[in-house]
C-alpha cells in the first residue's frame, strides 16, 4: 500500500491510501476556493454536564447533489471535485465543513451563564471515500479494499492521536438519506474531539466499576465471553472476530462487532486481525441488508480508547446499528428517548440475532 | 372542571376531563377488544448502566391510519374510536400498546450475561387528547383548553405517582410526522416509568454537585437567573414564566420554560401559574411554526422531579426542541450524537432566540 500527501487548493490536506505500490499522484487542486471557516465553538452545558458544539458555517454543507456534482467522485476534466485525481482507491481528507478544526479564530464575548464554559472547537474533521465508484456500498467492497479502509483508519488514529487538541478518535459511517446522510457516494468520516465524548466517559466509568467488582475484570471482555456462551444473540463468530446482538440493545437492529483479543484500538489490531475484519464485516453487513431484502440506513461506529485516559478500561468494538424496524418503518427517537434517554426497542435482541442468522446469503 | 373515571372494553381505563361541570359521560365502549399486552421487558445495560425497554407488541401498534380511521377521534354510529363518547374536551387513556404497564405476564427465561438483569416493564403509559378536533394542534387550542390540559396532567402526575412501580412521570409530546408520529390527531402522551431516566440521573446529579459548590444553590434557578440577565437568548419572559434557548442548546430550536418559582412539578403549580402556562406556551408555539413559517415538527418533555429520590434538586420545566434546521431540512442523530452522544448545533442559541423573538404573530 501506498501513502501519498498532498494538499487541496485552500490549504486542507488530502492523503491517498492506494493498493498498488507503482501509483503517482501529479494532479493538484486547481479550484478556486475560499479560506476553510473557523472552527466552531463547543460549549459546555452545565445540566447533562457535557460539551455541546455549535457549528454555525455547517448550515450551507453541500445537500444530496446530483450525481454529476458529486463532490467524492473524482474529477473529470468538466467538473473539479474534492478529488484532484481521475481514479483513487481510498482517499483521506479534511471536511470543508468541519464540526472541529484546528483553524481557531476569534472567540467570541457572548453574556454566558457563569457555568457554561465556552472553548474554539479544536480537533479535526475528515471524510474517508471508501470507493471512487458512486453507486458502490461499504457492503460490496472486496475483502482486499476493506483491508485498505483498515489501514486508513489506523493511520488516521495514529496521526491525529499525535494532535494537542485531540482528546478522542472516532470512526464512523452514516448510511442511508433516512437517517440524514447528505451525500451518497460510499463515504465515513473521522471526528478528532478535543474532549473525550460523554457516551465514552460512561462506558469507561461502567468499566472502572466492573474491574473494581471484580478484580480487575474487563467488562467488555466479561460481556463478550457471556454472548459467546449464551449463543441465542450471536450472529457471526470467526478465529479473530465476534458479531453478536447485545442484550440490552437499544436499536431494531444494533451489532457489536469485536475483535476476540482484548486491544484498545484499531492501530492495535495485528495484520491477521486486519485482514480478517473484511470477510466478517461483509458478511454482517449483507446480513443487515438480507433482512427486509433493501439496504438498511445505518450507523457504523467503532469505539476506541481515548488518547490519553482509560486506555486499559476500553476494548475496540465497532457498534452497528439500523434505525429501520420494519420495511418502510423507522424506529424515531421521539419523547421518551430524545427527552429521558430511555430508549423503547421494538424487536428482541434474540429475534434481531435469529433474523440476521437466518438470511440466506 | 368535571373528571369521569370510565372504563374501555378490555379494561383499559379512560378519564374524561370536562370543562363544563354538567357534562355527563354514559356510552360504553362497544368494541369486542382483545385483553391488552402483557408489560414490555425492562432490561439493564451494563455498559451505559441505564435501563432499555424491549416491548415487541409494540410493532402491531397503529400507522398513519386514514382520517376517517383515526382513533383518538369521537366515535361515531359508524366507527367506534378509543372513546366512545360523540364528544370530549380533553381525553386520557391507557395506551393500547404500552412500553409499560401493570399487566405483568410471565417473565422469559433468556440466556443473559451475568450484568444484564431483566424485570418486568412495570408502570404505565397513557395518551392525552388535546382536543376532539382532528386537524387542530396544541398551538391553536384556546388558553383555556391549555388549562384544562394542565389539569388533566397534574391529575396524572398525582396518580401515576401513588403506584408502586412507578418512580417517575413524564409528560410530553410528539409532533410531526417527520419525528415519527403515528398518528395525526392532536395528543400527548404520559410515561409512567418503573425506574429514574437516564437523564433525569445525571440532571440530578448535576444539581447536587452544583449545590454543593455554591452553598446549596439550585442549578436550574441560577441557571435560569443567569439568562435573564444576559438577555439574548430570551424568548418571552411573563410575571409567571420564562421562555429562553439553553447557551448550549442541543438542537437548532431548543426552548426552555420554566415557571419562576422553584417547584419541583406540575402539581405544585399554583392556580395563577396554570392560568398563565396557556398564553406564554402558546406564544412559543405560535413563535416556532412561525420561524419558517411552516408547522414544526417538536418534541415539549416535561422534566419533573421523580417520584422518591432528589425531589429538592429537581426544578419543573417544559424542554421543547425541534430537529428543523432549515426549511425541508433536518437535523438527523447521526454518528457523532447517536454513537458519541456528542450534539453538533448547526445554529448558534443567540440567533436561534433572536429568530424566534423576530416573528411577527
Amino acid at each position: 500500500m501506498k501513502r501519498t500527501v498532498t494538499h487541496l487548493a485552500d490549504g486542507r490536506e488530502l492523503i491517498y491510501f492506494d493498493e498498488a505500490d507503482s501509483t503517482v499522484r501529479d494532479p493538484a487542486d486547481q479550484r478556486d476556493l475560499p479560506p476553510p471557516p473557523d472552527a466552531s465553538e463547543i460549549r459546555y452545558d452545565p445540566v447533562l454536564e457535557e460539551w455541546v458544539a455549535v457549528a454555525a458555517h455547517r448550515q450551507a454543507r453541500t445537500h444530496l447533489p446530483p450525481s454529476a456534482e458529486c463532490p467524492l467522485c473524482p474529477s473529470t476534466p468538466g467538473f473539479a471535485t474534492e478529488i484532484p485525481a481521475t481514479d483513487y482507491d481510498v482517499v483521506v481528507f479534511e471536511n470543508r465543513f468541519p464540526s472541529f478544526s484546528h483553524r481557531i479564530g476569534v472567540p467570541t464575548a457572548l453574556p454566558l451563564p457563569g457555568q457554561v464554559e465556552i472553548r474554539p472547537g479544536g480537533g479535526r474533521c475528515e471524510v474517508v471515500c471508501f470507493t471512487s465508484d458512486h453507486d458502490a456500498a461499504f457492503a460490496s467492497l472486496t475483502p482486499q479494499r476493506v483491508r485498505t479502509v483498515v489501514e486508513a483508519w489506523a493511520d488516521r488514529t495514529v496521526e491525529l492521536s499525535t494532535l494537542p487538541a485531540v482528546e478522542q478518535v472516532f470512526c464512523f459511517e452514516n448510511r442511508g438519506e433516512e437517517i440524514g446522510v447528505t451525500l451518497r457516494h460510499p463515504h465515513g468520516q473521522i471526528y478528532a474531539y478535543p474532549f473525550r465524548t460523554p457516551r465514552t466517559g460512561r462506558m469507561l466509568a461502567s468499566a472502572r466499576r466492573h474491574a473494581e467488582r471484580h478484580h480487575g475484570a474487563n467488562l467488555f471482555a466479561d460481556l463478550l465471553a457471556a454472548e459467546r456462551t449464551a449463543e441465542v444473540r450471536m450472529v457471526v463468530t470467526t478465529e479473530h472476530w465476534t458479531a453478536f446482538v447485545p442484550a440490552a440493545a437499544r436499536w431494531p437492529f444494533e451489532i457489536h462487532l469485536y475483535p476476540n483479543r482484548h486491544v484498545p484500538d484499531i492501530p492495535a489490531l495485528t495484520s491477521a486481525e486486519r485482514d480478517a475484519f473484511g470477510p466478517v464485516y461483509l458478511e454482517v453487513l449483507r446480513r443487515l441488508d438480507g433482512v427486509y431484502g433493501v439496504p438498511m440506513p445505518y450507523i457504523a461506529a467503532w469505539h476506541q480508547a481515548p488518547v490519553r485516559a482509560g486506555r486499559d478500561l476500553a476494548y475496540l468494538h465497532l457498534q452497528l446499528f439500523s434505525a429501520r424496524r420494519a420495511p418502510g418503518k423507522l424506529k424515531y427517537l421521539a419523547g421518551s428517548e430524545a427527552g429521558m434517554g430511555v430508549f423503547i426497542n421494538d424487536i428482541r435482541p434474540e429475534d434481531a440475532a435469529r433474523m440476521l442468522r437466518e438470511v440466506q446469503l
